[in-house]
């Protein structure tokens, strides 16, 4: 296909092809012309994933270099190819300071979530950003005199992971490795908001049933 | 107690407190002195409501005037009184305009996603905001070529309920009016980080064990 096929398959603009190619983040076409190329499928595939690294995921270009060095090395397995990528997503949290006064709670937290995860069989890296982002919010809620004690976390954990199992398979269901990549993060951010539209939604109807709000009135069979 | 402790024990600023008086969102204290004021607990418990809805909520005061009147008027039912709160959070998401060529698929997965609920019994009102966030963002995800079925999102929905549930019973356990829209508040935004970072170690996991990760080696007994 040409650049302009290639671009509107893609969902991305002719430029925006054009930069991908000129910083090299998209290999060349097979030059037919002194000016035009031809574009195979694999550079469909590459570009609707630098698509959902720059625009859904919201990476920088050196983000994306980052991806791409270890997605394209078949010296790592696919769990590290494609979760590289994950790895990249933000929020990405740091730890205060070890002279920040915060430090030591930091650490007793992360230490609790991270035995938490053992005990429950989960294998996360140390450095999974999330493992950061759990630490940051629980202690966020500790500090400011909520409750989130390591069983409430458990419950959620307990909650969330058939539902990761299930979108795991789907993004599974992709046998080239761009694809699968691209599934993980685009599946990984997009559902994000679903997830926590329908449980402020199931909030507002949990109230609406223990306040016994009467139902929607049904219209009248006549005006008489 | 005298400001100063009214401060400490609301976790926030004297000069806040003093702010908080002059916009009139805190009631004035009882004069002690020419200079001093004696403040109550109820002083307290609408300091820690301003507090979960101006930094934890992210509202503006006119938005926690809002909050107030509706709040403060016994003649709304407790669903509406702790309800307006959470219909204050963001991300508020507009519909886009009606001369906007995005109109007709918006109004399309807006009505999908409003039968789907009715469907499933949830007692929600049209404007609820996290109805428009899930409009936009099924929208977005259908946009980019990702699938996002209603299955999709009825199986999300199923699974976000009864935890829901769960978590509408704490905030119920405040007898209080004021606290318990503090503790909606507060729990709707401060468990949303921990939902989605347990939902991303969860993907890390199931990809650990799919691709068959030896668990980290256990240290060895002698070192010979």
């Amino acid at each position: 296909m040409r650049l302009s096929e290639l671009s509107a398959r893609g969902g991305v603009s002719v430029a925006t092809v054009k930069y991908y190619l000129r910083e090299g983040l998209l290999p060349p076409g097979t030059p037919v012309t002194a000016r035009q190329s031809e574009y195979g499928e694999e550079h469909l595939r590459r570009l609707r994933l630098l698509r959902a690294l720059l625009t859904v995921g919201g990476m920088t270009i050196q983000q994306v270099r980052d991806v791409l060095a270890v997605a394209d090395d078949p010296a790592f397995g696919r769990h590290e190819r494609v979760g590289v990528a994950a790895h990249m997503l933000g929020p990405q949290i740091s730890p205060p300071d070890t002279s920040d006064p915060e430090r030591p709670l930091w650490d007793e937290v992360f230490a609790e979530m991270r035995g938490l995860l053992t005990e429950m069989g989960w294998q996360v890296y140390d450095e999974a950003p999330a493992l950061a982002a759990l630490t940051r919010a629980v202690l966020t809620l500790r500090t400011l005199g909520y409750r989130g004690r390591t069983d409430d976390i458990r419950r959620y954990a307990e909650v969330m992971h058939p539902i990761a199992a299930e979108e795991y398979a789907v993004m599974e269901e992709y046998p080239a490795l761009e694809e699968a990549i691209e599934a993980a993060v685009a599946y990984t951010v997009l559902y994000e908001p679903i997830l926590l539209a329908l449980r402020r939604l199931a909030h507002e109807d949990v109230s609406a049933h223990l306040h016994r709000l009467p139902p929607p009135p049904e219209p009248p069979l006549s005006s008489s």
